[in-house]
């Protein structure tokens, strides 16, 4: 580590800094993480801060587009898995997270855009944006899926896709605010075991009614 | 104003203080807003803060509390109004609050709990039994609700209260994001549209399925 932070060139400096950024802004939230100390962490020279990036806001920004990249989001493209089960594996995996985090830090959307949108432009746009690629990649496994009958179709996908992402970050405040795993069990079992299956299957008909079923227990 | 100022006792200067709080911290969040400005703005004698409050966390409990009572739980239990339109007519309520700030502030515990809960116990807390208290109220709309065959009778209440709640505190995450009423409507159409109502009606049969149509129509 000391070595690699002797060799760096201001590349891999920068790099230090965003990775300190994510985590301090992540656990900490946009006010309490300070400039200061993300610098310090990074082991970035005293006053070097402003070589790298314009403002905190400008970090904050790239901290953020860096978050989004770690919530593996373009696992709900991969078509070797049904669809129903590849967003139930987001989410799942989505759920780990947090749980692997003692119920803390939550989704940096969900906290940039409660504590800071209304006050930064720039960040505001940026959760805007990383909502609107999530919401759509959603949109498109609930649409690839109601192609295959695993979820009823008289659902726009669109609509459906922003309304499950929401209730997604919803989810996390309930999950920190109890610290318990209770929230993500209504989320599987409404999301997954009414929301999307079809309505009206017969009792043991299978296909995408057992999927939810199955679904409720494994939340 | 003025004269009610001059003829404050200890009690009504609290109050003064405990509304400033209510306005900066449900507009600036936790961190941002700061003991010296909410009791500058009450008009309290500097240095007065800590006759009325042991630390800044305590008084943002005690904001948190009030802010629960604008959210007009009780309309909950109003049984002049038929449940589904009663639950409505309350996420309509709140909806227009939020626009009527200009999709700004949201709700104090969204703000908080993705803000401080992980770093204040006694916020954190606080934040659990709001929700636990409203989501309790919306459970028992909906078995009542059920109970008229006006909600899916196989929906387990505590559970979707739950997640409707949780997706509400998304869905305001979205629309203060995008600042716009999309998100609303994202919402109503999914739980009032959808969720709730009972699958497998036969077109025109009416009742929940037309209540859910026109709900659809009015988010």
């Amino acid at each position: 580590m000391a070595k690699a932070v002797m060799t760096v060139a201001r590349q891999s400096m920068r790099e230090e800094i965003v990775e300190a950024a994510l985590d301090q802004f992540h656990s900490r939230g946009y006010n309490a993480a300070g400039v200061k100390d993300i610098t310090a962490t990074a082991g970035a020279p005293k006053g070097s801060f402003y070589n790298h990036f314009d403002s905190k806001e400008a970090l904050a920004l790239t901290a953020l587009e860096r978050y989004g990249e770690t919530l593996r989001m373009r696992d709900l493209a991969d078509a070797s898995v049904a669809p129903v089960a590849r967003l139930r594996a987001h989410f799942e995996f989505l759920r780990d997270e947090t749980v692997g985090h003692g119920y803390k830090r939550g989704c940096m959307f969900g906290n940039f855009g409660t504590e800071i949108g209304d006050h930064s432009e720039v960040l505001r746009v940026g959760v805007e944006q990383n909502l609107v690629v999530w919401t759509t990649l959603v949109a498109d496994v609930i649409g690839e899926a109601q192609r295959g009958g695993e979820v009823r179709g008289d659902l726009d996908p669109a609509t459906t896709a922003r309304f499950v992402v929401n209730a997604w970050e919803g989810t996390l405040i309930d999950a920190r605010a109890t610290r318990s795993a209770d929230a993500f069990g209504s989320f599987f079992a409404l999301v997954f075991g009414t929301l999307l299956t079809a309505p009206a299957k017969a009792p043991g008909e299978g296909g995408a009614d057992a999927d939810g079923r199955r679904s409720q227990r494994g939340a």
